[in-house]
C-alpha cells in the first residue's frame, strides 16, 4: 500500500495523461487511475451516495479515494469532532475539516447600541503578530474609553436586469415598479417571514432596466432569502408584464462576492461605523509620533488611496474581517465586499484624534449558512453573539476590533517598527 | 463553577461596566472579573507565558479563561491534533481551531503550465452547493478538453512614499532611483535569498513621490520579505540623500488586503489566466440556453459592472479563490484583492464560447505564513503543491478551478435554475 | 513703440524678475512693466472701471494694457459684435472674443419626446474630420428611422457636509432630515422660482453625514440656483440644530465639473438615452465589417473600459458634446462630467444592432449663464432650443448627435479607416 | 422673405416630417424643405463644394441653407475675421464662429521651468465670477512668491489591442514586443519626424493583449501623430506575425476623450505639478478661517471624493482649464481627460499651508489643431506660447491658473462667501 501511495504521488505532480492541445474539442486522454464508481467515460468520480451522503463512512470513502488517486493520506483533516449530518446545507462531498487556529485578543470595549462592554475576541488567522497588533489597538482604545459602534443602515441585495425593446419601455416599467411596491413587496415578503423589501433602486441603461432590490433580512446575512424573494416577484412580473422581453435574476450590480463602488454607496450587508477619540498623550505611549503627525499622514494615505484607486483608504480592514468571519462561521467569501472601508480621521483643536471606520458592505449573519457548525457556534457564544438578534452585535464587535487594528497598523507605519514586529512574532522569512 | 459559569456568560451580554460616555478621556470602571494575571490597572488580561507560549497548558489556560470570563465552554476549537509549537510564526494566544468543512471536486482537467493532468481539488466552505457547482463546472470544462491556464506576471509590491519639499525634488529623486536602480537591486535583495527586485514604480503627486517596489518571491507570497527588503531600502535611502524629508514605509499604493485597480493592472500575486472554449452543444448539456444568448449576457454583465464601479465583471470568483486559501493555507485576508477578476468571453464563428478569467492579484504562496500547517499541508499534497516550484501551480488551479465556478454560476443565472439549485442543497432560509 | 512691444514681448518669455525661491515667504521683485494703474505694491493691475466695468472702452483699454504689457496686439479677439454690457453676469475684465469655427451637421433625425423631426446641428470645434464623421452617424441613423431619445431622469446638485460629535448624531440628523423633508423642500424652494427640491440623499462616514440636494432646476442648468437653495436651507439647519457643528456647502460629492461613479449612477443634470436599430446591411453600408464583428468588438471596447478604469465605455462622446456645448452656449467646463457614458448595444436575433448611449450627467440648460449671448443664442435657434421648456429637447439633439458619433467612429475603428480619415480632413501631422 | 423665415422657424420646433416608429426599418417621410443639392433620397444635404469647400462663399450658402431650412437668420455667427481656407484641416461644413467671450486675469506669477515670471492669462468663460475668482487666487499667490510649476511626465497614447487564439500566444507576443522594440521604434519613428516612441504598456487579459503605445509628440498634441504611427506599427506587426488573429487600433485604454484611472496613473499629455506655500497670514488675508481649518476641510474634501467616486479630490480645475483650452486653441473635448487632478496639501509646522494640484492628464499642444487660429493665437502669443518649445510653458501656465483657482474657491467654500460671491458678479438666476 506504501508502495503504492508513492507511486500515486508521483502521479499527482507529473501525470500520466497527455495534456490537451489548446482550444481543441474532445481528446484521447490515458487515465490509469480509476475508482469503482467511475461513470462518466473516463472520468473518475468522487464517492458519492445518493441515501446519505453525509456520513462518516462517507467522508472516510472519500478519504480513501483521495488516497487512491493522489497517493495522499489525509489524517489531520479527519480529525473533526462533530456528526457530518449537519451538514447538510453547508457542503456538499465532505471529507474532513481544515483546523485554522484562532487566537484571543481582549479585552475589547465596545460602547454599541448592541454589543456593549468587554468582550475577547476570537480571531482565526495564520499571520503571525495580528492577534498582537489587534491587543495592541484593543488595550489604547480602552483606555480611551472604548470603540463607539453604530449600525446606520443595512440591506441585502439582489439585482436583476429587465430588457424592453426601447429605453422608453424600460422607464414605463421603472415607474410601475415604483407604483406598485407595496405589492412587489409583498410578494417578495411572502417567500420568508424574515424577509423585509425596503427599496428597489433603479438604473436605467438604453433598453435595459437595472433595479437592486435591497430587503432587511433579520439575522440572516440573507443572499439566499432575498434571491429566493426576488425570483418569485421577477418571476411574478415576467407573468404579468408583456413588456418585458427578458429578464436575468443578476444584472450584476448586486454585487454578490465582489467589490463595487455601488456597495459602498448604498450598502451591503451592514454599514456600520466604529469611532474612537485618542488623546495624544495615550497615541504617544503607543507610537513613536503624536496626533498631529498622524493627521499629516492621513492626508498622504488618502491620497495614495485615491491615486491607486483602492476601495479602503485605511490599512487593513481585511485582517481583522476575515480572522473573525472563518472563527465565527460568516461566508468568508464576503470578504471580497466586506473589506472595503472608508476610514475618516479628524484632529481635534486640543491635540486628540479622532479615528473612525466606516465599513459600508459587511456582511455578517448569525443565523443560517454557516453559522451553526460547532467551533463556529463556540466563538460566537464567547461574543454572545448565539441567538436572536445579534447579528447587529456582531457587525459593532467586528467593526470595533477593525478600528483597533487600524489604530494600531497606523502607527506601526509612522513609528517604523512595523517591519521589526514581523521579524519578532511574524513568519521568518 | 457551574454557577459562576453561568454568571459570567450573563455578563458577556449584558455587563456589568459603566459604558464610557462618547469621546470622553478615562473612565471609572467597575470590572468585577479579574483574571490571576491582571497587570493593567483594571484590565483582565489573557493568560500569556513569557517562557513558552505555545503550549496546550497555554492553550488549555486561555480556553479556562474564556471560561471564567465569559461563561462559554469551549470543547470544539480544543479539537486540534497538532502541537502549538508549530504555531511560533503563525498566532499569539492560541486557544483552540475553528473545524471548517472541507468538500472535495473534481476531477479537474487543467491544461498549465505548472498543473497538468487531473486534479481533485479540495474546497472549505459552509455555502450549499458551491461545491457542486464547481463540480458541475470542472465535468464540462473536462469534456471541452479542460482548463488551460497560464501565469502572466507575479509581483508583491511594497510602496514607501517619499516626501521632499518640492516636486522638482521629488522629480530628482525619481530619476536618481532609475540611475541607481542596480544598486537598489541589491541592496533590497541581500535580505532575503529568495527575494528579487524588478522594477520601482513611480507616480510623482506633489512634492511627494509614491513608489510601489514590485519583487518576485519565490514560492512565499512574500508580504513580509518585501516588507523587509524594501524596509532596508528605504533606511539606506533616507541616510544617504538629506532632500528625503520623511518617507513612510506604505504610502497606501500596495495595496495590500485591499482591492485597488493599481492591483488589477500592475499585478499583485499572479497574474493567472484559464481558459476553454465550450462547443455549443457542450454548453446546452448544462445550461437552458445557447452560447449566443450567453454571449448577449456576458454584454449586460459587463455593463452592470461597468455601472455598479464593480472590481470583477464576472460571477463569483471569491467562491472558489476563499475556499481554497481556507483549505490550502492561504492568507485568506487577501481575498480582499484577489477576489478582482477580468472575465472574457468571445462567439466564435462556430458557435463555439470562448471563456477566460484574468485573476490580476491572486495572492497564493506555498512556503511560508499558514502553509506548513497540517490540513493546510494535507490539501495542498492532494493537489501536489507541496515543495519547491509549486506556488505557480497551485495559481493555476485556483484560476481553473474559478473558471469552472463562472460557467456554471453563469449557466445558472441564465437557465434560472440558481434558486432552485440553493433552495435543493443550499442553507433552508 | 513698435520697438517697445518688441522688447515686452521678449520679456513675456525671458521675464526680468528674480524668480522666487522655493517655499518661501514675500520675495524681492524686480517688475519694470508697470501701468499707471498699479495699486498692489509692485503689482501691475489689470484696469478695471469701478462705475461700468462692461464697455468697449474699457475692453479696449485692456487690450492696450496686454500691449503695453505683453508686447502682444490683439486684433482678432477684437472682433465682436456685440455690446459688452450684456456680459455683466457672465464674465470680468472683458477684453475679446475667441472666434471659435462652427460647421454643420445633419439632418440628424431625432424622434424624441422633446425633439421631434430632422436637425442640423452646430459644432464648434477644431478637430477635422469630426464633423464629417458626425454627418456620417447622422446619415446612417437616418436610413435607420432616426435616433429615439428619452430623458429618463433630471437632478443638479449641491452637497454640503454636516460635521457631528458622533455618528450617532449625525445618524439621527439624518433621520431628522427625513421626517422634515417637506419643510426642508419648502425653505429650499422658496429661493428660486424654478426649484424643485426632488431628494436628500445621504451617506453616513463617521461622525460626517455627507448629503446630496438633488433638485430639478427648469431649463437652467442650476448649479447657482441649487447653490443658493441648498446655503439657504444650510444656515437654517445650523441656526435650529445646535448638533452641527459645522458644514460645508459642498463635502465635494455633488461633483461638480468633475466625474464620479456618483454622478454617473444618480444622475446630475440630464440622463438621457439615444437608441438606434442598425440593419446588418445599413450597417455594412458605412463599414468594412458586419454587426457580428461589432458586437465582438463591443465586448473588447468593454473590457477595455473596465481595465482602464474609464467613466466612458464608448468611444468618444466628449466631441460632441463638446462641440455643441461650444456653440449652444453650455457651461464648457461641465464636458467633465458630461462626458461619462454607457453605451450599450445588442445584435438581435435578425442580425441588426441595437445601439444605444446613455448619458448620466448631461449638463444643459437653454436658460442662465451663457446661453443668452449672441452666437449661443443663434445656434440654439436653429435646433429650436429658445424659449421655455427647451432644456430638454436640447439635451435628447445631444444625446443623439453623440450617439451619431459612436458608430461612426465604431464602424472606423473595426474598419481601419480611422487614420485614413484624418490624414484627409484632419490635421496634417 | 421674412414670412418665410418666421414659417421655417415654426417649422423647427413643430416639424412637418412623421416620426419614425420605434425600431423600424426604413421609413416614409414628408419632407417639404429641400435644397437644390439634395441627393440622397428626401435627404436635404448641406450645400458643400467639391472644389474649394472652405470659401467665404460656401460658408454664406450655409447659412442662407439655414435660413431656408429653419428660419434662422444666422448674424452673429458670420461675424469672423479671418479666411475660411486656414480651416482646412480643422472643420468641415464651416458657416461661422461661436463668439467666446474673453476675460483677463494676473498677473499670474509662474516659477517654473519653462514659464517664468508674471503672466495675464486670457479665460474664455461665460460663468460670472470665475475670472474675478482665478484672479484672487493669483493675487494672493504672487504675494506668496507665485507658483511653482514643474512637468514632470509626457506622453500621448494610442491602444491597440491584440487578438490571439490563446493567453500564451498574446504572452508570446508581449515578449516578442520587449525584444523588439528598437525596431517598433524606429517604425514608429518613421511616421513623423517629431514622433518618439517612449513605452509600449501591456496588459495581459484572456487571449487578449491591450497595449498602450506611449509618445512623446513635441509640441503637438499629438492624437493624430501617434494614431498614423500606431497604425503603421500594427500593419507591419500584423504582416509579420501570423499569431495575430486580429487587432484593433484602439481597444479603450487609451483613453482619448474619456476619463480614466489608467490616465490619471500613466500620464495622458502632459503631467504638470503646480505648488504654492501660503503663509497663515496670508491666507488670512483672503478667507474667513485659518490654514488648521483649511487642513481639516481637505481630509473631508478627500473623503468625499473617495465617498463619489471622484476623479478629482480638489475643487473645479475644469473651469480653469476649459477657459484656457477655449482661448488658446486647445481640443477643448480633452477637458474629459484633462480635468482629473490630485489635490495634495500640507500643514507644515509653522501654519504655513503648502498647496498643490498634480494633473496627470492635461493635453496641451502649441502646434496642429485649432492652435494656428487667429483668437487662438493672439490668446498664446499673450502667454508667449508661440512657437517652438512652447508646449510644457503652456501646461505650466495652465496649471498655475488651476492651482489659483483651487485656493480662491477652496476658501470660499470654508469661509462661506461662495454664494453671495455668484450673488454678485454670478448668473442672476
Amino acid at each position: 500500500m506504501k508502495k503504492k501511495s508513492a507511486r500515486r504521488n508521483k502521479a499527482a505532480s507529473k501525470p500520466k495523461i497527455t495534456a490537451p492541445k489548446l482550444a481543441s474539442g474532445q481528446k484521447e486522454r490515458t487515465i490509469t487511475n480509476k475508482s469503482t464508481e467511475a461513470l462518466d467515460g473516463t472520468r473518475t468520480m468522487i464517492p458519492r451516495s445518493k441515501e446519505n451522503n453525509y456520513t462518516n463512512e462517507m467522508a472516510a470513502k472519500r478519504r480513501e479515494f483521495i488516497k487512491e488517486m493522489t497517493g495522499v493520506e489525509v489524517k489531520h483533516l479527519a480529525n473533526y469532532s462533530f456528526d457530518p449530518q449537519i451538514l447538510k446545507n453547508n457542503l456538499e462531498n465532505f471529507f474532513g475539516v481544515a483546523q485554522i487556529p484562532v487566537g484571543l485578543a481582549g479585552p475589547l470595549l465596545v460602547n454599541g447600541e448592541y454589543a456593549k462592554g468587554e468582550f475577547y475576541v476570537p480571531l482565526a488567522t495564520t499571520e503571525g503578530t495580528l492577534v498582537a497588533s489587534y491587543n495592541r489597538g484593543m488595550r489604547l482604545s480602552r483606555q480611551c474609553g472604548g470603540i463607539i459602534t453604530t449600525v446606520v443602515d443595512a440591506a441585502m441585495n439582489r439585482a436583476p436586469v429587465f430588457c424592453f425593446e426601447s429605453a422608453r419601455e424600460a422607464r414605463k416599467f421603472g415607474q410601475w415598479l415604483k407604483d406598485n411596491f407595496p405589492e412587489i413587496k409583498s410578494k417578495a415578503e411572502a417567500t420568508d417571514p424574515f424577509c423585509r423589501l425596503k427599496l428597489i433602486e433603479q438604473y436605467a441603461v438604453g433598453k435595459l432596466l437595472y433595479t437592486r432590490f435591497d430587503y432587511v433580512t433579520g439575522d440572516a446575512a440573507g443572499q439566499n432569502m432575498v434571491g429566493k424573494a426576488t425570483f418569485a416577484v421577477c418571476e411574478w412580473l415576467k407573468s404579468i408584464i408583456p413588456d418585458i422581453k427578458q429578464y436575468y435574476l443578476s444584472g450584476n450590480i448586486d454585487t454578490d462576492k465582489k467589490h463595487s463602488f455601488m456597495n459602498s454607496l448604498h450598502t451591503r450587508g451592514k454599514r456600520v461605523i466604529a469611532e474612537v477619540t485618542i488623546p495624544n498623550e495615550a497615541y504617544v505611549s503607543i507610537s513613536k509620533t503624536i496626533t498631529h503627525e498622524m493627521f499629516r499622514f492621513r492626508n498622504i494615505a488618502n491620497t495614495g488611496a485615491i491615486l491607486a484607486g483602492s476601495n479602503n483608504n485605511g490599512q487593513h480592514a481585511a485582517n481583522g474581517i476575515t480572522a473573525m468571519f472563518i472563527a465565527c462561521g460568516m461566508d468568508v467569501a464576503n470578504v471580497a465586499e466586506s473589506s472595503a472601508a472608508l476610514l475618516y480621521s479628524d484632529l481635534l483643536p486640543d491635540g486628540s484624534y479622532y479615528y473612525s471606520i466606516t465599513i459600508p458592505s459587511l456582511i455578517v449573519g448569525t443565523y443560517g449558512g454557516g453559522t451553526a457548525l460547532p467551533t463556529q457556534t463556540e466563538c460566537r457564544k464567547i461574543l454572545g453573539c448565539v441567538g436572536k438578534d445579534t447579528a447587529n452585535k456582531l457587525a459593532e464587535i467586528v467593526a470595533a476590533t477593525v478600528l483597533c487594528g487600524e489604530i494600531s497598523l497606523g502607527a506601526a507605519i509612522i513609528g517604523k517598527d512595523w517591519v521589526s514586529s514581523h521579524e519578532k512574532y511574524g513568519r521568518n522569512f
